[in-house]
């Protein structure tokens, strides 16, 4: 089968690879039907983090099961699944605690998994997937191909920006501001709408994802940055900040912005991948009573209710994949999310 | 008056300094019944801060009304009161939303207040509190001189061990382990007790104080500190941590033993003033998903409901003061605290 390697900096290739087995009676192998680029994706192709050797990308998926090992019991061959950006075997300490992100036994998409198994990178024809059973979610009946784009934003934006959202007690009342308008932060905002949020704010200078921000609920869009967005949001807010605040980025700027957007005892919730060695500022967070939580998100705990309601039609992450390539064009898609010409491109095997 | 006057390190003295007198229409002065030495005093006593002149000291204390001005509401004279440890107006945007630490108008112990008027420290004979009605808090009687030490104890370590606790969301079921044998961190192992936590286990190496943390509800005591301590917690929570770690010093270490003492999606509740330029390292809280949150706490928003819990006899966290001194003997209720001869030295004018 053809699958995506990433060699060192902006040097991604599809390439020849094994076809991937049933290795364990917990595998399943997995038909891609649409896999994806994250902004994380970003960060080795960037050289942010160093590539030491080629390796597979991609961990994000949906897909037909083709076959599956002795002991799975919850999927069957012909099901259709969505694929969490981490696996996890479910029955762990972590995993019955919603954290499936800390399992004891997880493997991430690429890597080995704990028995030392090959697990393949999302971005390919066909997937081996360890721990079928406590990582596939699958849908009740085989999806209309046009939902397909919402259902594979449940693999990791969508439900990265609901953990952002409970991570700082979105609720009724709350006045949200998001900073960060790729994907995470615009299912971010539609997050915070889905959980009855009185007022959100989107942080974007780029019209068309504010465009999509208020689509998914935005009620205004401030497009200044830094120290003088921070002023906008407490400008908007009576002077102290809001209540809660949703950093989608992942970099020093981004949080310090999302702490100066905070008001006294309110809350920030943050899922951007920490890049460039942030460190929080415990002064500020002290003397301000700013609660900071979140992290990488458990979206395998989240996707039977985000599911729901994709399935409702009571949400629709979808329009977050503005263009869509060929698994061939692969490293076009590379190119434009990173030149910010696509906000993230939806890859079709 | 005499009031205590900090010239720099481990220099405290009692002098005579001016009467306070009413200025400002909304003032009150309280003759103090009982003051005492907090753990944040001893960072200029130590010399951790820089003491660049004299100065006033001390933020917890409990007197009864002398005089009012004109527009002093809720507050008379021959009222036995509660001072927080800062000063609050009551009706700010901050102060309504609970969080008068941040109040817009507020000021602190021995500084000036807005209007520039010196305000007087806590260990002396008499205080002149700027805004009275929304600072102070009355007893609806005068209370038994041997309900003073539980009363002093809200001025700051009861409300602050109860923000570590709600910071951390302890409440029923919760495991929560307490970094600090201190009198927050005695009060905070109080605070868990009465949030209902399923079990607490105080972290202490000194007998007397694991004696009052286990008379304050902690199921377990671990003597072990920094990596041995957090490894000890790990052993005692099926190898994860704790749900909830209340860390009550503020040192880096600490900081360290309480993240690592917490389980994936656990909550840490800080209130030890942060010292020696901490920060919070984000990697680990990010892929362990551990909430940060606390800060100074608001105790006057706790306040009424704690003074319920003291004087029904629900609560009794007076213990924490192990030796009196009077108010001449200042310096040495220094000296023993920092010593740790003495958990909390009480001073009686």
């Amino acid at each position: 089968m053809r699958a995506t390697v990433i060699h060192g900096t902006r040097d991604i290739r599809l390439e020849d690879v094994p076809d991937p087995t049933i290795q364990r009676p917990t595998d399943a192998v997995v038909r891609v039907v649409a896999s994806c680029v994250c902004g994380s994706d970003l960060w080795p192709y960037r050289g942010v983090r160093a590539t030491d050797r080629p390796r597979r990308i991609g961990h994000e998926f949906v897909g037909v099961v083709e076959e599956v090992g002795s002991d799975v019991r919850t999927i069957s061959a012909g099901d259709f699944v969505i694929a969490p950006f981490v696996l996890s075997d479910g029955t762990c300490v972590n995993c019955q605690a919603g954290m499936q992100t800390s399992c004891l036994h997880g493997a991430g998409w690429g890597y080995e998994d704990e028995d030392g198994c090959f697990v393949d990178g999302g971005q390919g024809e066909y997937v081996r997937v360890a721990l079928a059973d406590g990582t596939l979610v699958r849908t009740p009946q085989m999806p209309d191909d046009a939902l397909v784009p919402s259902l594979l934003a449940l693999s990791d934006v969508m439900g990265t920006g609901h953990h952002a959202a409970l991570s700082a007690g979105v609720g009724p009342g709350r006045t949200v501001v998001v900073v960060g308008d790729g994907a995470v932060g615009l299912c971010a905002v539609l997050a915070a709408t889905r959980l009855g949020a009185e007022r959100v704010v989107a942080m974007s200078r780029h019209d068309d994802r504010a465009a999509l921000a208020r689509r998914f609920g935005a009620d205004d869009v401030v497009a200044e940055r830094g120290d003088s967005g921070a002023e906008a949001i407490r400008q908007m807010t009576g002077g102290i900040g809001a209540d809660a605040v949703l950093e989608c980025v992942g970099t020093k700027e981004s949080m310090q912005q999302a702490l100066d957007s905070t008001r006294p005892g309110g809350r920030v919730g943050y899922v951007g991948v920490p890049a460039g060695g942030s460190e929080l500022p415990i002064g500020q967070l002290f003397s301000s009573n700013i609660t900071v939580g979140g992290g990488v998100a458990p979206v395998r705990a989240y996707l039977p209710e985000l599911l729901d309601d994709v399935l409702a039609g009571r949400i629709d992450p979808g329009p977050v994949f503005d263009a869509t390539y060929a698994l061939a064009d692969v490293a076009d898609a590379y190119r434009d999310m990173d030149a910010r010409r696509v906000i993230k491109p939806l890859l079709r095997p």
